[in-house]
């Protein structure tokens, strides 16, 4: 049978591994497949580096552009990162007609819409199941396997870094900066670790995932987006006085009357008996909620070379059939068109604790403002005596814009002193 | 657009859901398939019987035969369950050149191999998404997703009722029977309950996920299988005592050598740490584990008539999609053919309580005996004193033969006066 011939652009962290799985199971691809996968070349930046795995010196290039147009090559494998070259890269080679698998969340959350429009006319595949989530199967069952529901809500940690610096926080109270620096030592934060704790990564899948859950166009600034540097031990630890633990989530969900969603990646409060809060380290996991198949959860291994390796080859093996066979997977499906609406308008709760003066009144006054803006209130405890006195408040589901406009009117309060902290809660309506 | 024409077989937990869900879906279903879905007809045992969804009388009719057969139908939902008539009516179809979606788990691990072939030959799809963990996109996950991967072991508890009366003895101390009442009652066990407390339901399933997961054929007679009815209110509470769970679980492994494969249903008790311990009533969960990928686990509803419709309604889409585009979905995959060893030669580890006479010397002719099978012991306590003592033992892993064979040796010890359990641990390797 004749090879599919595969150009691989990248050899990092997960390139590397692509290369490792092409190999060590080269038999199985190929019966999978209907036919050998054999590379065709690899394009990295530097020809001299050291690699974690041994490529034929005479498969690499630093001149991409001429690989991925190859008239040998069948599909395009991107593993780059970031907006450019990548970009052009993938439209060149889904123009002339080439499958791309890529892992590139970013790219997809910015622009994936050119993306699928190269990929139609040049009649290729685009597939991107290791861009969310690494290894976990999410995207294919968004895609297909819940095709026929109506998804209502995805809500997930699918971001390790960020998890893996909470999960800590919470474990041994140490500090953000503590937990961080923990994190970078052991290779589970980059020496910039921008994009994962102020959410971008997070982000870039948050639309991704929603994009795919509501048949909708979504792109990465549509995402209301939070990071956790500004999250303390203190705020930590009352959480979890409280059963609660603070994780970094991406919410995509349906507005309450179907007609708009709101995507956004922030730090939330979950009670401890929610299966989320179980999440450890570096794991992702990600709940999605249909009407007919009721919740569903995916767990597993979000990053890392090879759990991502493994996600890329998963789609390699599909676009691979798909070409023997003359076929194409799904296309970009976004008919529903639905309105992102703005972070003032996500119903969402809250968590609020303010140092306030220990005197007869202060609690009425403090309610007269919530109902003032129309949020009612769960639970109110008083901590502390005097000085020390604190009101801890979680309120009902109410709009954001509700929500902040009362912490403005709390901050105005003289009786409040100050607003120890206030955190969204999610995961026990 | 011409509509594809989707003949039901059955409408009664699952089929009046379909017909819902077609009905309350059809815009969503139409423009992600690119075709309306019409149904042709729905053929039922008694045509006057009252059914949980409004059915036009015009599509009822008793002649399942004709309605498969007939040339404007184009996809064929079975959901009549059994060996006959569905094998028969799938096969006509198929043959014909239809596409069938199907959620028969039973026919499928028993014959799934001439159901394939009559696919291929019509060149039509053969999609059974609903045959196992309902609504968890399982089997999409583990055939498309993990096609790039080795997996080397899927270990899940996939028959809600049978979980739903393990989680009741272990919350509330009752009896098998009590337990087993009780989900006739609500509605999670049928009035007779041997296809699930017996494990045949867990059996076919472990068939259907084992041939996928190993690319080998696999069928419900090759599952060594054991129910759960000898399961005691004593059983239950001494494993809870020493932090485990009893659940009934389904487990396809791959041998040490990676030459055969295992596959089992059987009650076993897991620590009370694993996150499949946590899956309480009717839920059902599956952890596959694979060498790049990891661990991975799926979660959701296994059962009941929206969740395992959406399933079927998910392959319809796909299934759908791809008649219009004249391709077709992956076939079977049984390249590997992996021998499927017996229950002797699976490795696994043992609990076992033993009522002994309590005098010197009982610990070290019942290690001798252990040894002698070359049996290694992890840990044993002597609980209780005089005519209660009791050893509990627990193995390090050992070959289901010697296990047994040891069983039977400390029958014949005369300082064992009875062994008081005995169960296979699993999950905490
Ligand atoms: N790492 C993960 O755990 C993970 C998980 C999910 C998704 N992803 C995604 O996977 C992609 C790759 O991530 P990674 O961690 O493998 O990145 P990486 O380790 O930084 O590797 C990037 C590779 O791209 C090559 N490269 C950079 N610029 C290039 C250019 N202009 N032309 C040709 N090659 C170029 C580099 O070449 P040199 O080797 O010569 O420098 C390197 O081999 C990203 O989109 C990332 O978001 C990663
Ligand atoms: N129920 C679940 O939660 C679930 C979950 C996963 C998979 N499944 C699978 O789905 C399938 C259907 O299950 P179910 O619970 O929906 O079964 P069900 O409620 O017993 O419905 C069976 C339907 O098939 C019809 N039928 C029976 N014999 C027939 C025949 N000879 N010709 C035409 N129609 C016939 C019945 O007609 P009448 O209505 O006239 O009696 C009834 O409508 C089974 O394979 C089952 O294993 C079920």
């Amino acid at each position: 049978m004749k090879p599919l011939k595969v150009a691989l652009l990248g050899c990092g962290v997960v390139g590397s591994q692509v290369i490792r799985l092409l190999h060590e199971q080269r038999d199985d691809l190929a019966a999978r497949v209907g036919a050998p996968l054999e590379l065709a070349g690899v394009a990295v930046r530097r020809l001299g580096r050291k690699r974690d795995v041994e490529v034929d010196p005479g498969l690499l290039t630093t001149d991409a552009e001429s690989l991925v147009t190859r008239d040998d090559v069948d599909i395009v494998v991107e593993v780059i990162g970031g907006i450019e070259p990548a970009r052009s890269l993938i439209t060149a080679a889904l123009n002339r007609g080439k499958s791309v698998v890529t892992a590139n969340k970013a790219l997809l959350a910015e622009d994936g819409a050119s993306l699928y429009e190269a990929a139609r006319s040049g009649s290729g595949d685009l597939y991107f199941e290791a861009s969310v989530a690494g290894a976990i199967p999410l995207l294919r069952p968004l895609r297909e396997s819940l095709a026929g529901d109506r998804v209502n809500r995805v809500l997930g940690i699918v971001n390790g870094t960020t998890n893996y610096i909470l999960d800590k926080m919470d474990s041994t109270g140490a500090s953000f900066t503590d937990a961080l620096e923990e994190a970078q030592t052991l290779g589970y934060a980059e020496a910039d670790p921008t994009a994962d704790v102020e959410g971008f990564d997070a982000a870039a899948k948050a639309a991704i995932l929603a994009g795919l859950a509501f048949h909708s166009r979504v792109t990465a600034d549509q995402v209301h987006r939070e990071g956790i540097t500004e999250i303390t031990a203190t705020d930590v630890a009352s959480a979890k006085a409280m059963g609660y633990v603070i994780k970094l989530l991406a919410i995509c969900a349906r507005s309450d009357d179907g007609r708009s969603i709101g995507v956004r990646v922030h730090p939330a409060m979950i009670p401890r008996s929610h299966p989320l809060a179980g999440v450890r380290e570096a794991y992702n996991a990600v709940f999605v909620e249909a009407e007919s198949a009721g919740q569903l959860m995916f767990y597993g291994k979000g990053a890392g070379g090879a759990p991502t390796a493994s996600a890329v080859l998963g789609d390699l093996v599909a676009v691979g059939r798909n070409r023997l066979a003359g076929a194409r997977g799904p296309e970009e499906s976004t008919y529903a068109s639905l309105r992102v609406h703005p972070m003032g308008e996500t119903v969402t709760r809250c968590h609020v604790a303010l140092d306030v003066a220990d005197k007869p009144g202060v609690l009425a006054r403090v309610a007269e403002l919530f109902a003032k803006h129309d949020v009612s209130i769960q639970t109110v405890r008083q901590e502390g005596h005097g000085d020390d006195a604190q009101l801890v408040i979680v309120t009902h589901r109410a709009s954001d814009a509700a929500l902040s406009a009362t912490m403005e009117g709390l901050r105005e309060l003289d009786i409040v002193r100050a607003i120890a902290s206030v955190m969204r809660v999610e995961g026990d309506e």
